[in-house]
């Protein structure tokens, strides 16, 4: 290379493992703005990784608890780069009270513009106690599955995946993104659009670690099972244990542990 | 144990690497929510690890370009169990512009209340060029010392570091918290106290992905080197660049990269 020590735009420098030096292509994760209008109101910005937009409305929208219904919808559009518009049926009545986010939200942030801790929760019922069960061999091959799925992890690192299973471990949804959340919207939007909503006998699992925003998202999806690769918050354990909702932290196969709600997980006894 | 499959308040059940079950103390990071005060006006609740709140507040005011001089602040106590209030200097006039985050910000999130984009981002000035290098050996030495620091990283895998080192790599302060901007708040709202501002000398290593945020505050606290063991984002690299501060990336020995500015870094020729 003829500039010695200088780094061009889109370009870094790496050391390898034997030491050397070389000029690479900067291969990052895209991360934008995305403007969500409803009307010519601004509902929110987020920060995500740009793609599937419309699906990361819709799944927002949901866990807003500001749709619940497919048909509440006819359309999300991009207006232009960077912004969709919503256009709801006739007659829907929304439900924007205080408890709506409004403002710009971090890609790394699920709570953003909430201005109290009591807003944060919103009201959705606990999950009904059903028949819904996973086997061990199932929820340990949970992380393979969606791992080979992904197209971008590997590449650069710093991509988040949200996967929704069937109880038979069958990956029907796969969704990435910067922001652990976007990637849980994206794939709850895309369960909407499906009409598959509740989605009460699949499982969610995130690639990394499980915030109180992922349950509640989930939650809000009606999904009675979520699973996270690394750690749970003490807030998430709180929520999925009043949620009726199984909640598997450190999913590392051969080992995971349960958090709550171990009446799901099909285990051999103690 | 007795109850064969349930699990009671603060426990988990564990599947081991050999396959059979265990019951755990559910030893999660603490994650609650700290208010900082002004007089009676919240400035805003932040999730938290419990502990260092002073320096929390003290960073956070830092980094939100509310005080920059020490004798600024005459203290910043705890009024009650997660909450702290900030007493001013007679005659400080605070800049609570429209560029101040108030309302609630999530432990993972850096970004929260701003209501567009363009008030993201303060207006710090950029580093100055100086004289500050590091060379690679002392670059490579900067994780494992950090681990070595950190109390509770191994124990839980669900909290975050940032350590705060002089530019021959020794590790000068070092903070955790289950969000990655707080750990980065309370570091240098310790090196504020101790009136350490700016550390033109000095990097900040933290032990996740480097986000926007966390430059910005380094900026804030003027710090010209910045290191993160996982992958910084694409506003991260971009605002490095504008701000003349230098991005390392995915500092895993003997590995890493430098994203910008790498006339701090002592490199062999290429």
């Amino acid at each position: 290379m003829k500039e010695p020590h200088s780094i061009g735009p889109g370009r870094i420098i790496r050391r390898k493992k034997d030491g050397s030096l070389e000029y690479l292509r900067d291969d990052l994760t895209i991360e934008e703005p995305l403007e969500i209008r409803i009307g010519r109101k601004t509902l929110a910005t987020t920060m995500r990784t740009p793609g599937h937009d419309d699906e990361l409305a819709a799944g927002f929208l949901v866990s807003e608890a500001i749709v619940q219904r497919r048909d509440a919808i006819v359309e999300i559009s991009a207006e232009r780069d960077n912004r969709v518009a919503v256009s709801f049926a006739e007659g829907v009545k929304l439900k924007l009270n205080s408890a709506q986010r409004f403002g710009t939200i971090s890609s790394s942030c699920g709570l953003c513009g909430k201005t109290s801790i009591d807003e944060i929760r919103q009201n959705f019922p606990a999950i009904e106690s059903g028949n819904v069960r996973l086997d061990i061999e199932t929820l340990l091959s949970l992380p393979e599955k969606l791992r080979k799925a992904q197209s971008d992890f590997s590449r650069t690192g710093g991509i988040h995946a949200a996967g929704i299973f069937d109880s038979n471990g069958e990956l029907k949804i796969v969704r990435e993104d910067i922001g652990r959340h976007n990637a849980v919207d994206k794939a709850i939007g895309r369960a909407f659009f499906d009409g598959w909503l509740p989605l009460s006998q699949h499982v969610l699992l995130v690639s990394g670690r499980a915030s109180f925003e992922i349950i509640q998202k989930a939650l809000a999806a009606g999904i009675p099972i979520v699973a996270a690769v690394s750690a749970p918050s003490t807030l998430a354990v709180d929520f999925a244990r009043e949620s009726n909702q199984t909640l598997v932290g450190f999913l590392r196969p051969p080992s995971f542990n349960v958090y709550s709600h171990i009446e799901r997980v099909i285990l051999e006894p103690l």
